[in-house]
C-alpha cells in the first residue's frame, strides 16, 4: 500500500462526504404544516357557476387523503404498509456534501443535497405514488388513474400501484407520449396500462380523438380522462402527484430525513434550495426546515428555482383552477392562469401554471424567495455539468434548476467570503433525459 | 388515519424489506481470497514465443494494484481517499428482502438482492474505477485511459476520473459507439474524451481507420489503442475493469456489505448467485462468502448465471490471454479461446472469452456452478419483468441474468418445500438499456 491508514482515519474522511440513516432512523411521522401556518390556508373554493366541484371531491379523491388534505394534526403517522414500501423503494436517502463542487467552484460556502435521485423510476414522485396506493389498497380499490405530461409522475404511479397490487392506467399527453420511448416502455415494464391522450376509451378523449387521431393532447384533457376512467369503474380512483396537501405531506420525508443527517453532519443550513414546478419536491424539502423558522425562530433563506416559461410564484395571488378543463375547486395559490400557454421546454416538470397553496401563502407571507432561468436551459445545463464533473451525479432536467441556483449562491459566497451552508434537493435523475443534455449542450 | 400504528410497528414491517448500512458501517478492508485458496493461483505466464509481456506489467499497470495483483495479505485497506470516494458514489449500498416477489412466485424460500443498481453509471464497475483512479493519482498520474466494449466500464471509469481530479481517455468499439448515443453523452457530461475504435489517433488504430474509416472495432483493437495512448503519455497510465484479481479484490466491497447486512436480517444465505461475463461482479459479490466455506465449513452453493453465447466456464481450463490481441500474459482461466467470436446480445456485457482466474480456479474445484441461457434472451427479460413488477427495480440486461436464476431456484424451492435463504446481485440498472428489454419483450 502507498499508505496504510487507520480503520479510525477512514471513517473520519469518510463522514466528511456523505451520511445516511439506518432504516430504523427513517422518520415514523410526515409532517402537516397546516396547523403551524401564520394565517390558516384559504380553503379550496367553488366557481361561482357550474356544478359544486368541493361536494363531488368524496368521489374523486383517497378517502384517506381528503381526510389529510384537511387535517390539522401536526404529525401523522406514516402506516407500517407505507413503511415497508418506503424501505423498498430504498428510504432513507442519502446527504451529501458536496465537497468536490466546494473545492471547484473555490467557496467557503458548506453545500449539501440530498438525493431523491436514487429512486425506483428516477424522481422523489415516488414518495406520495406510493402512499396513495397504499391508502387506495386499503379502503378497496383495485385499480389508479392518472395523467402524465413529462412522465415522472405516471412513471412513478405505475411502478406504486405495481408494488401495491394494483392495476394502473396512465393517460399520457400525445405530444409526449409519441417521443419518450424509453419511459413508455418502463411503465409498461411495471405492468401499467397506458394510453396517448386523447384516447378513443373515454367519452371526453373519444371526441377529439375521431376529430384528429393525431390531437397533440394537454395535461387539461389527460386529467380529464383520467378522472372519467376512475369514475366509471366503481373498483379504481384517481390520483394526484403535486400541488395538494396531502402531497406535500408525504413529501416532508425527503426534509425530515434531511434534518436528521444534518445532525449527524454536525450542521444546519442557512439558504434551503429546490426546483418548483407545482410545488411537492420544494415543498417535501423546505416544509420541516420552514417549521424551524416559524416555531424556532430560525433564520433560513428559502428559494424556488423556475423556469421563465412558467414562473408561477411570479403571478397573481388568487383563486384558480388545477386544471385546464376546471374540473378541480378553485384554489388559492400564485398562478398564470389555468388557461396559460407554456412553451415546452426539457424541464418539462417545471411547467405547471400555479404552485401549492402552502407555498403560495408562505410566498405571500414572504417566507420564499424566487429565481426563473432562461427558456434556453444552457447556463442551467452547463451548471448541472458542473456538478457532474465535480460530485458524479446526472440530475434530472428539472433538478438541474436547483443545482444551478445552489452554485451561483456559493459563488456568492465566493465574493462576500461568508462561510454559509447551502442545501438542495437533487429530486431526481437524469438517466431518461441525456437527450435533453445532449441538444442544449450540443454535445453531438 | 385508516389504522394508527406505533412507530415500534412501523420500523418492525420496515426492517422485513430492506437493510442498510450507516457510513460509518462500511467495511474498512478489501478481502484478499489469495491466501485462503485451495490451492495456489497459477501465476501469469508469457508466451512462448514473442516478447515477455510480464516484464512489460510495471509500464502497463499503476502500481498498487499490481502489487495487490500478486499480495498474500488476506485483508487489505481500503485507503481513507478511497473511502471517501466510495462515501461519494452513495456506498454503502442496500441489501433487500424481495418480499413481495417471494409471494408472487409463492415460494418458501428468502430472497435477498444486493442493490448496486444506486451506482452514479448505473453499475458496479465503479468500485474498481475509484480505487484505481485514486491510485494513479497518488502515483502522479494527469490521465487515465481505456477501452471499451458494451460502455459500462468506459463510463465508470469516466466517472472516477472526474472524481478523482484526473483526465480520461476511452477507445470506444465503433460498432457500439454509433448507436448508444445516451451513453457517449454521458461520458462527455463527465468530460471523458472518447474515441470511436479503430480511431486515428493511435498508430494500430490508424491502419485499420484509413483503411475503412467505418470499421466496425472490437474490443481487442480498442484495448491496443488504449495502451498505446497511455505508453506514449508518460503522465497517463492504463486500467482495466474486470478479470484481474485486484479488480475482484475491490469489488469484494460488494460482498463483504451484504455479509454484515445478512446480520442486521439475522440471516445467512444457502445460495449465492450472480451473472458472469469476466467475472468482477461475481467474484465481488461471492468471494467473501467463499471465505466462510472455505474457512469455517458452511455450505452454500454458487451459481454463476451465463449467456449461450459466451458460457466461458465451459470452456477449457487452461493458459489463454485475456485479449483478442495477446498483448497480455497468460491467464490459467476458464476459456472459449481468446479468439472466438461471440454473437452480440442485449446483456453484452457477459461476452467474454474467459473468466477471471480466481473463479476459473474456484470452478476447477468444484464451488461454483454454472447455468448458460438461450441467446434470445427472451426468458431472461420476462423474468426480469416479473422482479421488476414485484420489487420495482428495473435490473441492467447483465444483471437480468442474475435474477433469472434466482428466480428459478426460488420456484425449485417452491417445489421441493425447501426454506433457503437465496442471495443474488443485481449488478446494475438498466435505465440506459430500456430498448434491449422493449425489442426482446415486443412492448412496441
Amino acid at each position: 500500500m502507498l499508505k496504510k491508514r487507520s480503520l479510525q482515519s477512514a471513517q473520519k474522511a469518510r463522514k466528511k462526504n456523505m451520511v445516511n440513516l439506518r432504516f430504523d432512523e427513517i422518520p415514523a411521522q410526515w409532517y402537516n404544516i397546516l396547523p403551524d401556518l401564520p394565517v390558516p390556508l384559504p380553503p379550496p373554493q367553488d366557481p361561482k357557476e357550474g356544478p359544486s366541484r368541493l361536494q363531488n371531491l368524496p368521489n374523486l379523491m383517497i378517502g384517506e387523503c381528503l381526510k389529510q388534505e384537511f387535517s390539522t394534526e401536526r404529525w401523522i403517522d406514516i402506516p407500517g404498509g407505507v413503511m415497508d414500501l418506503y424501505a423498498k423503494a430504498g428510504r432513507p436517502r442519502p446527504l451529501f456534501r458536496a465537497t468536490n463542487l466546494e473545492k471547484k467552484l473555490d467557496t467557503p460556502a458548506r453545500l449539501y443535497y440530498k438525493s431523491e435521485f436514487f429512486s425506483p423510476t428516477g424522481s422523489h414522485k415516488v414518495n406520495t405514488a406510493l402512499a396513495q396506493c397504499w391508502y387506495a389498497k386499503q379502503q378497496g380499490f383495485e385499480r389508479v388513474t392518472t395523467e402524465t405530461g413529462a412522465g415522472q409522475w405516471g412513471t412513478a404511479l405505475s411502478y406504486a400501484a405495481a408494488l401495491a397490487g394494483l392495476k394502473s392506467t396512465v393517460f399520457w399527453v400525445r405530444s409526449v407520449y409519441n417521443w419518450k420511448k424509453d419511459r413508455l416502455s418502463f411503465m409498461k415494464l411495471l405492468g401499467a396500462d397506458v394510453h396517448a391522450s386523447p384516447s378513443p376509451i373515454t367519452s371526453v378523449g373519444k371526441v377529439l380523438y375521431d376529430r384528429n387521431p393525431e390531437h397533440a393532447g394537454s395535461l387539461g384533457i389527460a386529467i380529464s380522462e383520467g378522472l372519467e376512467d376512475s369514475q366509471k369503474d366503481s373498483k379504481a380512483t384517481y390520483c394526484l402527484g403535486s400541488v395538494l396537501n396531502h402531497v406535500l405531506l408525504h413529501q416532508t420525508i425527503i426534509g425530515l430525513e434531511a434534518k436528521r443527517q444534518f445532525e449527524l453532519f454536525n450542521d444546519y443550513p442557512d439558504s434551503v434550495i429546490s426546483c418548483l414546478g407545482g410545488g411537492s419536491n420544494f415543498g417535501g424539502f423546505a416544509l420541516p426546515f420552514i417549521a424551524d423558522v416559524l416555531k424556532k425562530g430560525k433564520k433560513i433563506r428559502f428559494i424556488a428555482a423556475q423556469s421563465e416559461v412558467a414562473p408561477n410564484l411570479q403571478g397573481k395571488y388568487e383563486y384558480d383552477f388545477a386544471d385546464y378543463a376546471e374540473m378541480t375547486p378553485m384554489l388559492k395559490m400564485y398562478t398564470l392562469g389555468h388557461k396559460m400557454d407554456m412553451e415546452p421546454i426539457k424541464g418539462d416538470g417545471l411547467r405547471y401554471h400555479g404552485c401549492s397553496p402552502i407555498i403560495s401563502l408562505l410566498r405571500n407571507k414572504g417566507y420564499i424567495e424566487t429565481i426563473a432561468y432562461s427558456r434556453d436551459e444552457k447556463h442551467v445545463f452547463e451548471m448541472a455539468k458542473v456538478f457532474m464533473e465535480a460530485e458524479g451525479w446526472l440530475p434530472a432536467p428539472e433538478s438541474a434548476y436547483s443545482v444551478c441556483c445552489a452554485i451561483e449562491e456559493a459563488i456568492k459566497c465566493r465574493e462576500s467570503g461568508e462561510k454559509k451552508a447551502i442545501a438542495f434537493n437533487v429530486s431526481g435523475h437524469g438517466f431518461l433525459d441525456i437527450s435533453g443534455y445532449r441538444n442544449v449542450l450540443g454535445l453531438d
